[in-house]
């Protein structure tokens, strides 16, 4: 009888940074577990590739924020297909620019609820079996927002924001239980139709040619540098990393 | 007829930061309102012990947790006392160390809806107001966890990094309106009854002679920098602030 | 006789934000010691402008870069004229935008020379003399380039970061001794024409007017912000405080 | 005739992370050249250890205190082995705790001679080589001083403070110009025989033991972080990567 593979799980598994990097742990001998909300059929697609690729995966939709998905949804993989060794929170709540006066309740608590909430909850699912194990790793996709807010951006900087002290905090109690959780700081434009792209619609090609040749985050390098990550032995382990194109500013330096 | 005093309004008015804030700005010539939500007669002894003093204060009840209370009390305010010249925020959100398996669904809700989806409320209500009239200050009171994670402090740590993002989203936005936005950094305990001194209860003296001579952070003092920084020309504003008692080690620093 | 009053002592003492806050705490009650490197004349102008206003001041010129300069201007001020109470180190180093190819070995060391070494300089000579009294306080006016490096700022920004370090460790050792160290981060142009002024030549008054209605720090308003620093009772002190003009982009936001 | 490999150079080559990467860049395709400052024996084992397992590598002796000497190196390297691909600054200036009266003006102008000016040589040495063929890695592995001053770490804080603010500098310039420039935050001990060994002698093996299992950073995987940031494509490249043990405190939480 065949042994079972390690699990990898993604939240938020588009066309961008989620698939790519199901894709590279599935190359590497992971069953890659793809969530997402919505459009059955691109989740279909990008499972369908990877097993014609030689690698295995399974595809899930959930909403993240019905009460009880995420808690199902990891126990029913750790259960019906593997232990989850690896584990990547691929939700954002970007929303574009918006005025204080324009950010309603709804949208300022939704943005909490996919950014901050979500985390916490996959976490609180997922830790226990972990440190049962004594390993395991989390690894989450944050933004620029996550250390500076910015005019326009209060439910998502606040969501982010949030997002970066709860791994602080997951890390304080998880990292001495043998759990490496991983901050990853995405300050740079991704190359990902199903975000980017839709959110810029036809004007996505012009925007991605301004920025010039590799100007755009390559999601396949994201998922790249996040195998490293969750590779890297329990004794050098990396906490928090960004990640953005040659061209682009950092956060901090002026435009 | 007298002409109007200007308001300073806080939400979060105990015996601590809060009341001692009230009674700086009303000694300074402002009409004082302290906003909190329970203990009535604690609330009217702040406000009493003002009027003996020469002061003018009010004092309201209100559940920062209920929908429109506090839009309701920026417009009453504004409409029956007189313009909101300076807001503190001085709600906190902190519950003491609970491991991530302890920490409940609705205790991480309850850190967001008090220590980031309230000041985004206040703001909210009050921004228009001080905008149409080109200037104000709001002061955040914030903490730690709003810069660093720690063990334990998921909900308080996801929360307060939540409202350090949110001011500088507010900054960013209301700053070039003439709008003072300050994000005061409170690293170290605080010489409170209503809160530390709960929250410790009969241990409370122990702690406070454990720290020595100035151990602890007197709101009065408190109080005088938050006057200052309220009164502050706007060529030369503070954002980010840090406070904590001379004998206690900065959150960047081992213990 | 005569009680001998606190001494105030400024390194860096132009007529911007030195010059001020020498008249700020001269008109406080401090005797305000003016330390500069040239210009003899302007330094009697402002000795001469505090006595005009019943203030107690004295002038020294000082090259920072020489040995024993810094370390003998505050043995002799301790004997000559009184107990340091607060002493501000206001040299800056920046040196306009200058590519890396263009920063030759005497630039680089020059900025740390200024910048890094120099506050070294005078805290090693300070400290001994506060630490005996167990009180007083070292103010630090720093810049932007003490929290983010920038192109063309190699020299400025190497040497604002070690800058920025030496407070903090600074104040992790003479803290606890009663000492208050203040790393305070200008975050914006000063209307300082003895700097600015002199970078800017000709063009310091088109820019000026370009950034606004009080688009520039004054001066005066910085040095009312380091008075009251200086004056924080023990059990509230802060290390870090930003300033800029309401106008003006904070560091960590994109123009 | 054989094509020539690309080079990988190290200041700062001793057992530890210096060693331990050029082996890996040596596995990987490069030829290695080791510099350090003395014992010329231990760094010519480094050169045999690589040369028998299959890799190239040259051994240099240089003290990167003198004038020339690193400028000179990597001239040389460059004429007469290869194009630097990769180079890696090594060099800390640790010098243990202590206070501010037993720092001597050498003491502080030592650490930022090794941690600040030699980085700053390095790169202006290099970059015009790497920019003029739009390609190439500085990695510069840094410490915790570098983010946050403690007491006895004036020097050690303050020349590490100013190496981030000078890679931020260096990045903000030359990453348009297709190079990579990576700060590496060590934030934790190495296992590291000729640095942290020769620094506790005999307590060295009770230390590393009282660390518990992979309780200190395993040189190896460094170096194996290391050579994947050097390889990511320029689409998604990082600049600050912090490294630890799973059983450390980071930085910024208490012990």
């Amino acid at each position: 009888m065949a042994e079972r593979k390690p699990v990898f799980l993604v939240i938020g598994a588009g066309a961008g940074i989620g698939g790519h990097t199901a894709q590279r742990f599935a190359a590497g001998g992971y069953h890659a577990v793809l969530a997402r909300r919505s459009d059955e059929e691109g989740l279909q697609k990008l499972v369908d590739a990877i097993g014609d690729a030689g690698g295995e995966a399974s595809g899930r939709l959930i909403d993240a924020l019905l009460p009880d998905t995420i808690e199902e949804l990891v126990e029913d993989v750790e259960r019906s297909i593997g232990p989850i060794e690896c584990a990547l929170f691929n939700l954002g709540a970007q929303i574009g620019n918006r005025a204080l006066a324009d950010t309603t309740d709804r949208i300022f608590e939704l943005g909490w609820r996919l950014a901050t909430y979500a985390p916490f909850r996959l976490a609180r699912a997922l830790m226990p079996h972990m440190a049962e194990r004594g390993r395991g790793s989390l690894i989450v996709t944050s933004a620029t927002a996550a250390v500076r807010g910015n005019a326009g951006q209060h439910s998502h900087a606040a969501a982010m924001g949030g997002r970066r002290m709860l791994c602080q905090s997951l890390n304080a109690e998880f990292a001495p239980k043998g759990i490496h959780v991983v901050h990853a700081l995405i300050d740079g434009p991704v190359d990902a139709p199903d975000t980017l792209g839709k959110m810029l619609g036809d004007k996505f090609e012009g925007f991605k040619s301004s920025k010039g040749e590799d100007g755009l985050l390559d999601p396949a390098a994201v998922a790249e540098t996040y195998w490293h990550l969750a590779h890297q032995p329990r004794s050098a382990w990396t906490h928090e990393i960004d990640l953005r194109p040659w061209t682009d500013t950092p956060w901090w330096n002026d435009n």
